[in-house]
């Protein structure tokens, strides 16, 4: 059943993330000097400055440390009651047990919004201390299940939703994360094909997390990651969260860049208000100054136009990868376009009309009865991308070119633009 | 791409099919007196008249012979150009090249409409025997794929998508049926997770099938079996095809009823006008005159409310698979309740509140801004069933009892029912 | 490659094992008992005295307490290395640091041999307090793999083979048994087809498992649990292991028991000197003292000749399961048939005639040239199960009935014999 | 249960096959000319000369026609009763209803043995026009599977093991075979992981064949391919078959021979007198004639010495795909090494000592007590393998290196070399 979701969500979400800047090792001044350079894209939607993993452990890193990113058994700042709070070394403001409730005023000072990273589960150090679980009587060993773990970090045992104390245990960090003014909670190893032998998604503790946000009554977009999420459990992914991943993590590797369109077919149809198939974050810009080596991002010009044009056509929520605070002006401006950014915000029934080895197209309706049309070029060369419109039921008179440099031509039921190698074309069809 | 589809199946289709009650051996006596039982229901919706398969195997049996259904490599009735057409011994009236016409016309001029079944593919037979393919210079060996056969029926070839002549072999059987007045085509062995290897879903056919269709600009529903569908391929379902099966074949076991609670699960949400994902038959009254021992069917009175309840909330295409030459006053109530209909015809957003071992719940829109409730008892003796409607954000103050004689009660935010085994209770919520 | 394993188990084991009577609550004076009533049959070669899991969990259950085995996060009873010792409230003679030596040490002086349970890996209790291993400078938790866990137990954390520390913790632990003087060791949580996702058999710990022994000198029988193992592993468990279950737990269940003929037949040709496939252990007598109801075997008298006569002609290990202080006269007439033993300490080649629904043939060589011929009734009913020895390329001219009371005749190349609903016989045919 | 098997192939064959020369398309001429080129070598053991695949079709070709092999629905030159002969035009001895008898009678004379390929089942061209069985008043239709067919090749359909008719079909060709004198049946599509999704092995077909052959009187290798071979009816292969596949078509790539480690650890033990895991043909020297471009083998040298120790340490059937009437030096060295022939003829109990990425190492036991030890550098680059002997309690003093240009050093326990990329080198070690 849908729960309340209290009208989060109900356009794809726009904002910035940490991760692949800084990896697991971000920093408070990290966070709100991209915040700053968030706020200067707000008037185009962008929203969202989300602190992503690890933020309790002292000694994360946002280098990988021979070859892992993840210190084994490390111990992690936690209250009381076993719940993570952030490392003060890392993120001043939080000392004296105010948490990110600092850091979350100052973001909302600028107009944006607040989110935060968590694993699903409880801290396997607060169940081998036996610490208390706020509000009762009993302790994390009791919340916990020893079966359940993560298979790429070690922090955490899953919450068993056959006792008591597990949704007790959510109750308590989520009304935490409503003191500190959270807007945003992406939900870490919870959904993925392949993590769990007997349940590839988690469905039990995106329920217990779903009660404890609505019980807590503030607004939360609600994000599910990693993924792929599995299709099989899409009703229960639109009933329960505003977003998930549809893809495993993506980086700037044009290999990865075409398997979207694989999934991007397969979930068509299932975005609505509060819900939103995800692609994932942007590599954009500036990345990997923790993880992997400091670059520019590996896609080409044509490439970054097609990751564009495809997550808004599909509307994708547009998760900024980037540093904001090294913005170059050909990256702004695929932030910028705000005809681009309108389908990913106000478009409607997106679906592939076409696609194969060579070439896709996508078609969505607009809120005054146009239609968005886009085109790719997915092949190795510059080529002419022709699709037929007959099937539109639609008489094109005009095709207004929204990334303005790749024009199309109209003929009979027809349009065409040539494209670059790897790009694509976006396009406004009018009657 | 969607193709034109005509407009067909914009609600979710009624009628009967010659399967449970004929097998493989219906003739046409059987047919037309099923189509004026038919006529006799019209008024509360149902409309096609459905002959199920091998209509062109003179010798095909309406009972198992000796464990099996089919003959092997039974020489079917083709015309010059390979086309199946009616076997004259059961179906006189096809005689001198007239096909289904007359039959068709018949079932027309009862104000009913009239379908076939037809198995993918093209007859072994033809290709074997190099017959022509109509209006080319083809033949049929050339149109068939060696490889690709049925796994349970062994009368043809797959028609290769990537040979002209196979397109030309498709729209030669569409025009055909056309040409006979056809309003509806099942097409078998197209649609299964297992009956492939390399494709579960016989994509390519179903888009050949599609052209053709569209091609003869006759509006015929087009029905895909035999399930389960891959909900993977739910996207080009939608696309390509009217109705697709969602199960395997339904029968009156409990079994098979409770397993279908997995799967319109699974399939909620994927209903819209020309598109509707189907939950086979209904094997009620009079059955198995031909497949199994004749009988009236197995289910309880309680479970065959269960069966219609859980059809029409979710929108099922509802084809009834009983003799409607003896129908009982049970039977026809089931069939004739045209609150319980309405919510099928007219229903909107059905979604599972909440299942598990013992109870499900379902919930639709109406029209007029109501809600559709079904309350379901799984368990195997008589219990209370009572649902929380708060999360419905609708304030209840009436409940109609749809089906007559499971009254609900409501009390505060909650509304309870005291339901028979495998029993269930469908109510009209206003405010 | 091969290692030492020095010439252990050059026969299939045969013995006693705690689980099957007393789950894992077993106590230092059960498990003496049964170690004298297996001296009274160790003329037949019954050797082994086994104590089963979680002897160092002070608290454990030889009953389901809330229908759970183990309890969650349970401490156990460790030495200041983080090896488990036994709990000296169930082992009062393991006190003041002497393990289970005394218990040993007993056992030998009975003629017998001494075993233990372990489950694969490092107690998660020494590894989140770090504690030291025994001879390095290292801790547990470098030693341990925060991904690797046991499904059903969470005592441990799987050891890393990438790890010295992990070779050194199972050298420690090797060489305390060694000192105790353990003669078999049964590895738990390391051979199963589902148990891990990435590896399905745990061939990086049994391979430290082997080395540690092989370093130790001490002669053990190294036995892999729980199965079943798979087969595309057979040439590793070959060199490393000398047992391996090829069949989850086995119970007194005719299914369980007719299953075993379809893992008989997949791991014919596998035994070997130092090398058996496992059968699993013979719930026969009294059973369940611990675990489930208490109870004399739920396996009929022909089902138990079925049992006897499968696992002696496929030559698995015997593992007595039944409580050897409450042995009736019929069960210890099953232990004690020497002729039916030979098969399984001296047979050669078994392997399987013939098999379907109603029937199994097996045979194997004697040593002198002659053949073990088992015939089994798969059926529910009595009946004669015949079958032609013309392929055995043997002349029969005898075939003496090892049980004695079910005979055999011979006419031509034909063997047959009346055998009741699940029962066997065995014979000794000769030239 | 093993049949008769008539003592054929108690060492692993040797000899020359058509297919990797000629593929679908070998003539007479071509077959007798490799004859005469095996002839020079039959004192190293060669023997058999093998005809592939389609010779019963007058046009197969022996390139590939616009990408395909087989002609779909091609005409086979079959007798009156459906059994394929060979086609006159390309066998012009087989006029006359000789068969193959004329080129068998010249094989003989050569002191060689003859072989055929055949594919599983009976002609589809045979059932759908009804011919009789020889000896029999049943037709092709009544042993015919419609549903049994092979996915690359559209011959034939399956033969049904529960018609007296099918048996009866393949006691037909197999005492036609006998009669021409056929010495050795490679039979084709019955033996592969994924080609039937019910029985990823023809078990019932292999049965049916075994009994014919036995029936017949003559000894005839049985030979079983497509392959790869499934280990879980490893035991049913080593029953019903002298030889198997254990591995997809094998080329003349560095992949597809590292790949084959893989399949030589999993099927290790497996070989014995009259059963031996198949590694596939040798693409040496002159290959490709037919299929494929001409070519000299794509593998280095050092590929080519792994290739022939791996195959013969291993003791699997070695079957030569050269041109035998184009032989260069280096190919002929190859063939006639005799001391590295040995070990495929006589070695026993060959074992895989250790692999990893970079190295491999593999032993077996001479008849005289001394021990076959290979060495291989997996790596692509030349290195130093070393390896300890202490494991093989096996004192080691001398190393002959039986290559003859790559010596190894004995230090201590253990024994190194230093081997080119990709290479091996083979020795035997004595005390």
């Amino acid at each position: 059943m849908r729960l309340r979701k209290d009208n989060a969500a109900l356009q794809p979400p726009m904002g910035w993330n940490s991760w692949d800047c800084f990896a697991a090792g971000v920093t408070e001044k990290q966070l709100l000097d991209n915040a700053a350079g968030l706020a200067q894209l707000k008037s185009c939607g962008w929203e969202y400055v989300v602190c992503d993993i690890q933020w309790s452990e002292p000694l994360a890193a946002s280098e990988k440390n021979q070859g892992v990113v993840y210190r084994k058994f490390a111990p992690l700042t936690l209250d009381a009651w076993g719940r993570q709070i952030p490392a003060p070394n890392r993120f001043p403001s939080s000392a004296d047990g105010k948490g990110f409730a600092p850091i979350a005023d100052k973001v909302h000072a600028m107009g944006l919004k607040f989110g935060i990273h968590i694993m699903r589960g409880i801290p396997r150090q607060a169940v081998h201390e036996r610490l208390p679980i706020f509000g009762t009587n009993a302790t994390a060993d009791e919340a916990a299940r020893p079966d359940s773990i993560c298979c790429w970090n070690g922090d955490m045992y899953g919450v068993d939703p056959a006792s008591a104390a597990g949704q007790a245990y959510y109750d308590s960090i989520f009304q935490l994360y409503a003191d500190w003014g959270v807007d945003f909670v992406k939900v870490d190893d919870i959904c993925h094909e392949h993590l769990y032998v007997d349940d590839p998604y988690g469905a039990a503790e995106v329920e217990m997390i779903r009660r404890a946000i609505d019980k807590v009554g503030r607004p939360m977009c609600l994000s599910l990651s990693p993924g792929p999420a599995v299709i099989e459990k899409a009703w229960h992914l639109e009933h329960y969260a505003n977003m998930w991943r549809i893809t495993d993590d993506f980086w700037d590797d044009w290999k990865l860049l075409l398997d979207m369109f694989d999934r991007c077919e397969l979930w068509q149809g299932h975005g609505k208000p509060g819900c939103w198939p995800d692609c994932d974050m942007l590599p954009l810009g500036k990345i990997g100054t923790g993880f992997g080596q400091p670059r520019k991002t590996n896609f080409t010009h044509a490439e970054q136009r097609t990751l564009m044009t495809l997550w808004c056509i599909f509307r994708s929520p547009l998760i900024m990868g980037g540093d904001l605070t090294q913005l170059d002006d050909w990256t702004r401006s695929l932030l910028t376009n705000e005809k681009i950014l309108a389908a990913q915000q106000t478009g409607r029934e997106p679906e592939q009309m076409e696609r194969d080895e060579k070439h896709a197209v996508w078609t969505s309706l607009t809120q005054e009865g146009g239609r968005y049309l886009a085109l790719f070029n997915l092949d190795n060369k510059t080529q002419t991308v022709s699709v037929s419109l007959s099937d539109l039921e639609f008489a094109v008179h005009s095709a207004e070119d929204l990334w303005g440099d790749t024009p199309a031509t109209l003929s009979g039921s027809c349009i065409q633009a040539e494209l670059p190698a790897h790009g694509a074309g976006m396009y406004l069809l009018q009657k």
